[in-house]
């Protein structure tokens, strides 16, 4: 089963070197002390109520622990695809575009002749993954002290109790290497976003796209920032007009990232997924088990006024944490100017460590406090859950990253310390961030690796050592033998996107609010995203497991987030031009109530600017609108087209039996 | 062709007693000094065009013009409601809801064996209608001095050039007089809109299905806004709450109605409409003609490159008119001031008259220029066109309405006199506009009709004398004879539901920027609007030709219009408290900076609650959206089932032909 390289491994790029492991589309681990009999429990149920899985028991030989490798045929793909109605690509001469696949006219879609080469790795790993995600359990079913309720999905269930350790899907060389060498290190060409999208989903090529657009569109704010800075003449009218441009051009980039997002969903065959009804709901989507009013299948079915009247607890729960966090922060800074003034100098940096070992601390706490309301908010769509959670962390990270800024711009007015502090964020934590996020994964689990080498190293030896005094030069080859299946299991799991766009978000708020502050602003950013893509390219072809595809029409809440950063742009922006005494530059001898009036007036100018270029922008291009309304039409003559063939056919039997009949005659 | 009735109509009430005209579902008329040759020229091209229409020619006998009376038969409107995909519930048994009409599965349609009463008149008409309105010139086409391009639409382009004068559905008076009873009569019961939707189309019944939801919606603020009058307290602090309390309620009923169009939507069969590229253009949209990207059909086609840049000379002519209407009134508000305090007193109101006159003029200007901008910039959908139609009037209407009371508010501030305009605006030019839009239309009617007859009284007496001298008996009854077509085509058009929606937008303006001013504001509405709903209603069943019927999904730019009107009244609001003093009353000794900040600050949070509030409320009510997920969910399947259906049907052929050849043997 799998290929014999029967070389030992020793060096730390363990990964490259692993023997590739054959069939296995997903794989399922299970804890070290996993009871064997459950084990074997969870196993006897996949093949019983999945017969069409291939299962393969293994133990991992270094690591020793109970691996699943599960693997289905092509015929059982195809029957899958067409019950998942995965989309696939027509044939240029059957019109092209994307398709649900069904198996009576299977012969219109692309590759269809190839078993091998139909479904991309990523698509079959999708399959099998539905496939072992489907079976559920029935009345009676309970494996170790999990009692499970009849029709809850099984393997979700022991992976979210730790009865199964991981499920993952295993990675492609091949394909990894062109994007290494396509993407990770094609520093200036365009990404292969259909590349990305073919090997690790829309998912994650949706945020690199996102990413890539929005580095574009950084450098217009970048050259006139750059501008601005370098020929500096102090004039205070320019100052308004370039903290107004960097609110227009946010409003612009978030409206045509909008029409973009159309375009790629088009491009990766997202854009007309289902109805959210018609999907199927989350496995741990909780709730009693009803008929669907849509399929008509069995489907948990849990009430919305139930989730309101959760809501009742969950909000204000979320809304104390971030209050706590508020002050807590507050009261740093507080400390922190009476440490400055009052306090001995060597005890200056303490209330800093105070503040950042409380805001780490209540970072994991909230996070999983923030967790375990987002579960019992218990929505039925991966979608909608993932946007909840958006939301909720998004209120932490925000108080967290933004509150030091407005404390230092408005409250204490130093706009030098301002500056100092953004270039400090800008440059220093980003740049801290990248080697967090790549470089520490990387080096971490060269380590292991190397660990794992030198382990197999001595194993190695002492079966020399015991062939040597007779033993079975085979036992030496199948102990020391590392496949790409133990090799990947031992890599960290690449949580989601969240994190990364997080981190944007954050940099997309420093940008637009603080500009009037710093105009370099945009030029920090630039150059750390051009960074970034690959970095956050090489993490995730290097560092992390093959995460499991998934289907989005865009970026979801994320846009709503960005819009809202920019409307608070237009608040800070102004209120910061008020205190800065541009006005009073501008005016001289104006009064107090004028200052205000001008800031107001100034405001809701950019507002309605902001509106009306939102509004005049239309979200959907017109040769995007014309591909749909071709589907559609499509859709609708299809019917008709059935109709034709059938009556044709009919026309077609009949005239052959009678044929028939006529020459028996 | 036409029931004798026999007797001579002397009465006022000419229409009811007319003799009903049968086999006429669409009436074309042409001017009185109609050429013979153009009209037959026409009659040529309908009949050998459009084969299967029945066209009668007629020339009316009491005001000499040549009609069309046009209809089909069963079995042609059956297949024309195909090609245009018309919507029909179907059958309980088939699972009810609307379905696209197809000929092959026609069993499924309710009422399908009735082929008097499957249409309602409303859809023979509409189908009637568009039969005729698809008769397209061809090469070398002409007609009087109007030459037609190769493709163009016959009808319509000669009703736009006046070659032919009108083209109008009949009434039912059958119908009629149900709709009468249980909703012009029917004053405090609910109106009866599946009827209004089925005898006059979507648009009006989602019009008044608006109306109907805007009183209701007002009750709650004008409940409020009474107790608020009845027990002033001049408690300042309430008066702020109440103030924001409007703002809240408006921005709550708008959200609410989002999710109540969506419900009448459905209702009415028109939530799935087609997309905009698949549906026909307006039959006036101009272009060269092209095949379709996405049916194929050779269509206009304006590129939108064209259209921008028609968008950089009529915004600027748009804009043009707005500031000279702006700067006229506010010229005769000055003057109206002069006059006050210089002049002698009976010329006090000279510029009351000229503000009139002059609004009156501008009024009639503006609207023929909007209406030519409008066509030249060429838009391909009714729905487009209209909407960018109503934000030209709108722009209008708003300084018109609003410029007086933002003068007296804001530059005169004199709270008075506000409250005794909006208490004049509110009341006596609601009223006016009842009778005007009402009463007037219906006297203007009866005085026509009773002319008509007066008319005929001396044609009869005529007659009858030279019959006395040995005439011909049956000639009196023929020339004397009133048919119902020959009534309604005297009677007036229906212009479009924009007048009246544009009505309702003023008066929810003055409820929601003056509240605070005003706080019987909201009562004032929701008496008017109780008589309003009625006096449309009566409008339209008793003084208006039948209108052609539309499809419409919601209130199409009226959302977007009241949505800004919402967003304006917060500010209008706030700057209104703030002037009136109430923040100095709160805050005694209050800085003028300090007055400012209040406000805005006011401001922002109100800005915030109305955004939370339209964020929380999900824009489509569940249970539509499960009913379109079924949709759906059915649309998929259905594919499937047609398939299983076709292999059945191929393998009963099948054995029943070698059972025959069996049999044979």
């Amino acid at each position: 089963r799998f290929t014999t390289a029967g070389k030992l491994i020793l060096t730390a790029n363990l990964w490259y070197n692993a023997i590739p492991t054959q069939n296995c589309d997903v794989l399922v681990t299970f804890p070290e002390k996993a009871d064997d009999y459950d084990v074997m429990w969870i196993y006897n149920r996949i093949t019983k109520r999945a017969p069409q899985l291939q299962v393969t028991v293994r133990r991992h030989a270094n690591i020793p622990v109970y691996a699943f490798y599960i693997t289905a045929t092509f015929e059982n793909l195809l029957q899958a695809a067409e019950q998942l109605s995965m989309r696939k690509r027509l044939k240029q001469s059957h019109g092209g575009g994307w398709k649900e696949f069904n198996l009576e006219e299977s012969k219109m879609f692309l590759n269809i002749e190839n078993s091998n080469d139909f479904f991309t790795t990523r698509e079959r790993q999708t399959i099998v993954f539905k496939m072992v995600e489907e079976i559920r359990a029935e009345h009676g079913d309970s494996v170790g002290r999990l009692v499970l309720i009849e029709g809850e999905p099984i393997v979700p269930k022991c992976l979210s109790k730790g009865i199964i350790k991981q499920i993952l899907p295993l990675h492609s060389n091949t394909d990894l290497k062109k994007l290494e060498k396509d993407w990770v290190q094609a520093f200036l060409r365009p990404q292969p976003l259909d590349e990305i999208s073919s090997y690790f989903g829309v998912k994650i090529a949706m945020y690199f796209g996102w990413l890539g657009f929005y580095t574009r569109s950084l450098i217009i704010p970048a050259m006139i920032g750059l501008l601005f800075y370098l020929f500096d003449t102090g004039d205070a009218l320019s100052q308004v007009i370039f903290a107004v441009f960097n609110i227009i051009w946010g409003t612009v980039f978030l409206e045509a990232w909008k029409r973009k997002s159309q375009e790629y969903a088009y491009r990766f065959g997202t854009l007309d997924l289902p109805n959210n009804l018609v999907t199927e709901p989350r496995p741990l989507y909780r709730g009693d088990y009803q008929p669907s009013p849509v399929t008509g299948r069995l489907e948990p079915y849990f009430p919305t006024w139930k989730r309101r009247l959760i809501y009742c607890v969950t909000i204000p729960v979320i809304l104390f944490c971030i209050s706590v966090v508020f002050v807590v922060m507050l009261l740093c800074f507080k400390l922190q100017e009476f440490f400055n003034e009052h306090a001995p100098a060597w005890t200056v940096h303490f209330p800093k460590m105070l503040l950042a070992l409380s805001v780490s601390v209540m970072d994991d706490v909230y996070k999983k406090i923030a967790v375990k309301l987002n579960d019992w908010e218990n929505y039925r769509l991966e979608e909608t859950y993932e946007n909840h959670l958006i939301v909720k962390l998004l209120l932490f990270q925000s108080v967290n990253s933004f509150l030091s800024l407005f404390y230092i711009a408005f409250y204490l007015q130093d706009f030098r310390r301002l500056k100092q502090q953004l270039v400090a964020l800008l440059i220093v934590r980003q740049i801290i961030g990248n080697i967090k996020e790549a470089l520490v994964p990387y080096v971490m689990q060269k380590i292991k690796f190397y660990r794992m080498s030198k382990k197999m190293e001595k194993l190695e030896q002492q079966l020399l050592e015991k062939h040597n005094k007779g033993g079975d030069e085979t036992e030496v080859e199948d102990k020391t033998m590392l496949t790409q299946a133990e090799v990947e299991c031992q890599m960290k799991e690449y949580e989601d996107t969240l994190e990364d766009y997080a981190e944007m978000f954050i940099q997309f708020g420093y940008v637009v609010l603080f500009s009037s502050a710093f105009p370099l602003a945009a030029v920090c950013a630039l150059l750390n995203n051009v960074i970034e893509i690959r970095s956050d390219a090489f993490k995730l072809c290097s560092s992390f497991q093959r995460p499991f595809s998934q289907s989005v029409r865009g970026i979801g809440e994320w846009q709503f987030a960005l819009e809202s950063m920019g409307n608070v742009a237009v608040m800070v922006n102004c209120a910061l031009l008020a205190l800065s005494g541009i006005f009073q530059k501008i005016y001289p001898g104006i009064t107090p109530v004028g200052v205000v009036m001008v800031t107001i007036l100034l405001e809701h100018l950019v507002f309605a600017i902001k509106i009306l270029v939102e509004k005049a922008i239309p979200d959907v291009p017109e040769w995007i609108e014309t591909e749909l309304a071709k589907l559609e039409y499509r859709r609708r003559t299809a019917y008709m087209v059935i109709i034709l063939y059938t009556l044709i056919r009919i026309i077609y039997m009949v005239s052959c039996s009678s044929l028939t009949s006529l020459i028996d005659k």
